[in-house]
């Protein structure tokens, strides 16, 4: 096992690593405030899990409620936020009751949204099952549920108390899921860390055979590049920016698809391929380096060619990004591999010819 | 105009109290992230005051969203708050786009929720027009939506940049809505605050008549000493709770009546009255000092006779109530007059005789 310490202040937390940590009380009884939880999972990840997460915890006396939802990224709405707050409140959860999240991103952003508006804040803690939940979701505090107007527009900044990424949870994931995780994982190497991205040229088959070592590196390593990005802007004011690379794209490829046909990763890959055209066509990248980028997303199976939905599509998608500033859109565009950083100087016509490049 | 400042460190703000403060451009403008805000506001208010506010943020070159709710508790729910959203979204509302509350306290705690959640946290400020909003709802963060379970349980503790509490706006104030105010005006004697408490015996009437004078000097006083409670303890662990006199009992009685048939401070008058009692039968108040509590309320035509919902009922209400610990209930008791105490040591048979007597 591995420990990271996300340093937050008073709220700081930590995220342990590896094998076996579900069936380990000893991880989460330190954490929770009265001898009751929550635990929110969903209907795919439930019959796999809950079982032996439940159990660890009744073991040592604490109460479980169980709460299943329907599993998808097309749950993720207020009505499903909602049975969330109907159970809490029939079984009259109180203050110090914890919830805990069971699942993926999705699982994630609504239990973490439930803990931090139910009876305006209760504790949370993140028991992320899938790669892509790992590596992102359960780092950086963002909850929340999407509107039929926009992905990710209602939702709160809140920290768990604890992060177990029990590594034998990854043995259960579809490949393509296993693949969406490690889109995030390329990113934080093309962000800010050359080395972890040479680390990943040279080892990214021993993480599609999910080798439990090569995972723990990779998810530890992943974490910590966000935790630091987290820990110096909490509230996604400056550099905190730089982990969007790839999803302005990528939102506009989720929405302009549909929510649900391409999966997160998927169109991040896609869309940081985007990113990184644009970054070529302002002088910042060579074609060698898009070649380098676009090997190691597709050694992960990931899309590298965004779907052609017009030019219009993309910018009118792009439009009601949250990164939007005073109606300039801001882009995340890499500098150079291993180093990214955040303009409002792109002109239309470059972004438009980038754009027009989907539909060749 | 007097002005205090809640000192809550860098989430600090001032609240402005006086007369003609809609008209005063220079109060709002630097607090303001972009020249562009969305104000929210209600069919009873939006009539009386929007334009006014409206007009004096356009004068300054402000761009306005009005966003124009129906009125009363019953719309303090999930699908009201979405008409917010959809509003701030169908506008292409940014991160940096304030909401201005132009209202009560139900425009206020939903639109405070709305700019926790929107983009996960918008800037906020707060313009209320009821006395209960001003002494009350404008100070201490808590914003929130009633759930048919339970009242206020899906929240957020979000801060507003300031707040501008007109004077003006009370002249147009319904008899029931100012005297409902003054049930938490005279909260803040009872609790910590004997000097208050007797400057209300003697200038009570001033306050049913309006005057601006001492409506600013009540407002001031009552808002200087919420301030005070919240800067000790924003998140409600300790002495926060003793703002909740009469209010676990309340909540009871606007629950059992239906919601909206008792205003809040009526609830809260007639319960503050049961935890009065509740405090003579544990030997801390006298007689005496309960005389002086109701002859307060009535003088300011509250109602200090609690409904005869029965006991049963009240204690099923209590038990799904916040203030619930460890499936303890904590009650705020009065020691003596201007002195509050917090306790979870209330004998049941105590507590059954005090809801009985409801029924005499």
């Amino acid at each position: 096992m591995q420990t990271l310490n996300v340093a937050l202040g008073e709220r700081s937390y930590p995220i342990h690593i590896g094998p076996g940590l579900l069936r380990q009380a000893e991880r989460l009884l330190p954490h929770l405030a009265q001898p009751r939880v929550a635990i929110v999972t969903n209907t795919t990840v439930g019959p796999l899990y809950l079982e032996a997460l439940s159990g660890t915890l009744a073991g040592a006396g604490v109460e479980v409620i169980p709460i299943i939802l329907p599993d998808g990224e097309q749950y993720k709405n207020w009505e499903t936020l909602n049975q969330i707050f109907d159970a809490l409140l029939t079984h009259r959860a109180e203050r110090k009751t914890t919830l805990i999240a069971l699942g993926g991103g999705v699982i994630g952003d609504l239990t973490g949204f439930a803990a931090a508006c139910y009876q305006r804040g209760v504790p949370f803690i993140q028991v992320p099952t899938t790669l892509l939940a790992q590596v992102d979701s359960s780092v950086g505090g963002k909850t929340g549920i999407n509107h039929p107007l926009g992905k990710n527009m209602i939702g709160a900044f809140y920290q768990p108390k604890l992060v177990l990424a029990d590594t034998d949870t990854l043995n259960t994931l579809p490949d393509r899921e296993l693949s969406a995780g490690l889109a995030e994982v390329i990113k934080y190497g093309l962000i800010r860390d050359l080395p972890f991205l040479e680390w990943l040229e040279t080892n990214l088959e021993r993480l599609v055979a999910r080798e439990t070592q090569a995972l723990t590196y990779a998810i530890y390593h992943a974490c910590r590049n966000k935790a630091e990005v987290v820990a110096a802007d909490e509230r996604e004011s400056g550099q905190r920016a730089l982990l969007n690379l790839g999803h302005t794209f990528g939102h506009a490829i989720e929405a302009g698809m549909g929510y649900g046909n391409w999966l997160h990763g998927e169109a991040v890959a896609a869309g940081t391929m985007l990113a990184a055209e644009l970054s070529r066509r302002l002088g910042y990248l060579t074609d060698t380096d898009l070649r380098r980028i676009a090997a190691l997303f597709e050694r992960a199976r990931l899309p590298v060619k965004a779907p052609a939905l017009g030019v219009e599509t993309y910018l009118a998608y792009m439009g009601v990004d949250k990164k939007v500033e005073e109606g300039r859109i801001r882009f995340v565009l890499l500098e150079r591999l291993g180093s990214a950083f955040v303009t409002a100087e792109v002109p239309a016509e470059v972004l438009r010819a980038t754009l027009a490049q989907t539909t060749h």
